[in-house]
């Protein structure tokens, strides 16, 4: 069955047991039964089309993948499904300075992309932890966010339009090269965050802004107390500044930090650190600095550019951190950005009720926070699943973020990971609906089934 | 059939001709061919709620509107139908100033919404021209962008959540209060723009801003002819300036606006109004005026606020201007911005192959135009149709539009007017897709049949 598909791809059909072992992963720390059946390692749309149609006339599954970095094992493959990878799609077929636009394929990673667009000019601003080795596509389809998102948008903001391959094979391009437009359904934003489930993404036009960001002024606080950084940070987007990064370090992370990067950090039980830009950027900077003393916080100010981007360096080597620390459970809630000190003291409660350690950073701008539950120490042997305890853990953590008026996942997707707090979130009817979408794109439900729902 | 109804909702159910004859029109210049069966003129929740249910049960078709100021024939109710108002349904319903976050009832006129904002020192930002007339609910319907939505975003980037009644009458929230979220698809950004076409839109939590705009400059500049004002429009959005408000005006629409103000605009061919505003807005109204000059454009920047708002009163008066004109055909084209001298180049043609004046103004900063096409002055006799020669007109128009990477409409809708060229712009899969999606939402079909589709 397979050599049909074989003689259509060549080598571009990939049945290398060692390249199959490594689909059944990806970054969240989940593995799979076993190896899917191929990979295709498309190059070009016509390749996605080409798997597609195969899969669609055998009724194989088929799982969209790019870098295989995603945290909720939304693109891990399974036995008997046919991965397809976009990740060798990474062609920049159009940067257009006067109308901020480009035109890439799927598999481009995000930071390739602001490689090409420095030397006009542009940036594209979502700028996921996961920057230097995550792509476009995958962006798309976990709708991501990252440091900066919270003046600057997340990517369903940063979108305006795609080319996807149906799930019978068919090219559709959706949306539009135009920053206003209402002519039907906004199919573009019901793709972003889809993780998968109802095409593959193959193109995106992608909205730009100029790299120019003015004067950047960084600050950097240190506090008595985690809930007084996030009183801190609560204050600060309510007193109406909007920063360009806003980012919350809890004692734990900070000490894993410090143990990775070899800093003595001290015993600091939270630290914020906080970013302004453009033309209003010094004044932005003064008003924070204010609302961090009045909150206990003991805050300086980079000298520079460069002393800047150290401070940002500790947050960037958080995931690395925990890397090292073993096998974590990496989770993504959001609350509206009052209730982060409600959701830090829950995260505390949790700590002390579960017996389980809980590193965790925030987005604080914009409420969403990254808890990590240490699973347990790395001894080379390999994967480690998520025990009982630990969802148990996880679970209480899902139900206060939800009673707090947040949500699930912010900018990770659901994946495998969280299928079964979807309906707590979202209600019965809601989900039935959403199902009923995906049929009209997948009617035989051959698209990374068992993701999401 | 309809005493059910009637014993169910009392005096909310309205059959006056007087009040169902005024339901056959909106905005747009038509007129179906005959009164609805009846008007629910809903208080609350339950009353939509009751409505659909009835509606279901009966097959009967239903219009959703909200105060009627739609320009595409979206909310246009015809015989037999029932037409559901929400326009009724006016309260706030919470104003979350740490949160930055508002929820109201449909009904609520963008107008009074923000002047609820005000006192809070909050500000929504999508400012459709029919501001002081329209509701939050059909603006979520058509996607409503505005004069400073070039900076501050159309309406899809403004809401966070829905609730929504089902057609068959269950009550569904979609959303979120947080400001990041990707549980599941986005069934919110699908709702607007859909026109009335998935359910009744009932209640919204929109996304705030402060009101706060800092310092605000305003210029305004005469051209020679509309080329060299389209071609400066062109050149300060590609200059990376992003000012509050960019507005085009040609020499058809100065001369209605100077008629209907008994103003002396003088034999100006085209003019463009620029606000900046925020920490820098003097250092881009400098790089404005120096666009301005460069392209032609004989500047002059407003000495004052009073005087700045003197200046956008002339944009403001173009639909009265207009309405005094006579009958129009309003149309919503956009196009990517660096293409907005050839449409106007296009609409020039147009004008003049066709023998039909076309007034036009455009929010040129996002590259969306509004090309009038005067069909007849006003006599008095009531409604006249759009003759066969105007249609003939327009369609030139859409498929330059298209011809240039734009699309039909920007932020009016498709509703009635656009539909034969909904499948010019998305092409057939598409449009099944959407179709698909509908039947869905609505599997028998009584939600505002007829319009989009």
């Amino acid at each position: 069955m397979l050599e049909q598909l074989r003689a259509e791809l060549g080598e571009v059909l990939v049945t290398d047991p060692v390249a199959l072992d490594a689909l059944r992963a990806d970054k969240s720390g989940q593995r799979s039964d076993g190896p899917p059946l191929a990979l295709v390692e498309a190059r070009e749309v016509a390749h996605v089309q080409a798997a597609l149609r195969w899969a669609h006339a055998h009724d194989v599954p088929v799982v969209p993948r790019g870098a295989g970095t995603g945290l909720a094992g939304g693109a891990i493959g399974r036995s008997g499904e046919l991965v397809v990878s976009t990740a060798r799609m990474t062609r920049v077929l159009e940067i257009s300075a006067d109308d901020e636009l480009a035109v890439v394929e799927a598999g481009l990673v995000n930071a390739a992309l602001n490689a090409a667009l420095a030397p006009h000019g542009l940036w594209y601003a979502p700028d996921p932890a996961s920057r230097d080795i995550s792509t476009i596509g995958g962006n798309i389809a976990t709708n991501a966010g990252g440091l900066m998102c919270v003046k600057y948008g997340v990517t369903r903001e940063a979108v305006l339009g795609l080319a996807v391959v149906l799930a019978d094979g068919r090219l559709l391009r959706l949306g539009r090269r135009t920053v206003k437009g209402v002519t039907g359904y906004d199919l573009t934003a019901l793709f972003i965050g889809s993780e998968g489930t109802l095409g593959v993404v193959v193109e995106a036009t992608l909205r730009l802004r100029r790299l120019d960001r003015g004067e950047v002024v960084t600050l950097s606080a240190a506090f008595p107390d985690v809930a007084a950084a996030a009183a801190a940070a609560a204050a600060i987007t309510a007193a109406g500044i909007r920063p360009a990064a806003l980012e919350l370090l809890d004692a734990s992370a900070l000490e894993a930090i410090g143990a990775h990067l070899g800093l003595d950090l001290g015993a600091r039980a939270a630290q914020l650190l906080v970013q302004t830009d453009g033309a209003a950027a010094a004044v932005e900077a003064a008003a924070v600095l204010a609302i961090l003393g009045a909150h206990g916080g003991a805050a300086e100010r980079a000298a520079d550019a460069d002393e800047g981007e150290r401070l940002f360096a500790v947050r960037r080597a958080f995931h690395p951190a925990m890397e090292r620390l073993g096998t974590v459970l990496i989770e993504d809630v959001a609350v509206p950005r009052s209730a982060l000190p409600d959701m830090f003291a829950a995260i505390g409660r949790i700590e002390r009720e579960h017996g389980i350690r809980i590193p965790t950073v925030a987005h604080a701008g914009d409420g969403n926070l990254h808890p990590n539950f240490v699973i347990t120490a790395h001894d080379g042997s390999g994967e480690v699943g998520v025990p009982d305890e630990v969802w148990a853990a996880a679970d209480d953590l899902f139900r206060e973020c939800l009673r707090l008026g947040g949500t699930l996942t912010g900018e990770h997707g659901v994946g495998l990971l969280k299928r079964r707090w979807l309906r707590d979130e979202l209600g019965d009817d809601a989900v039935e609906l959403q199902r009923g979408i995906k049929a009209v794109f997948d009617p035989t439900g051959i698209l990374n089934p068992g993701k999401v729902f």
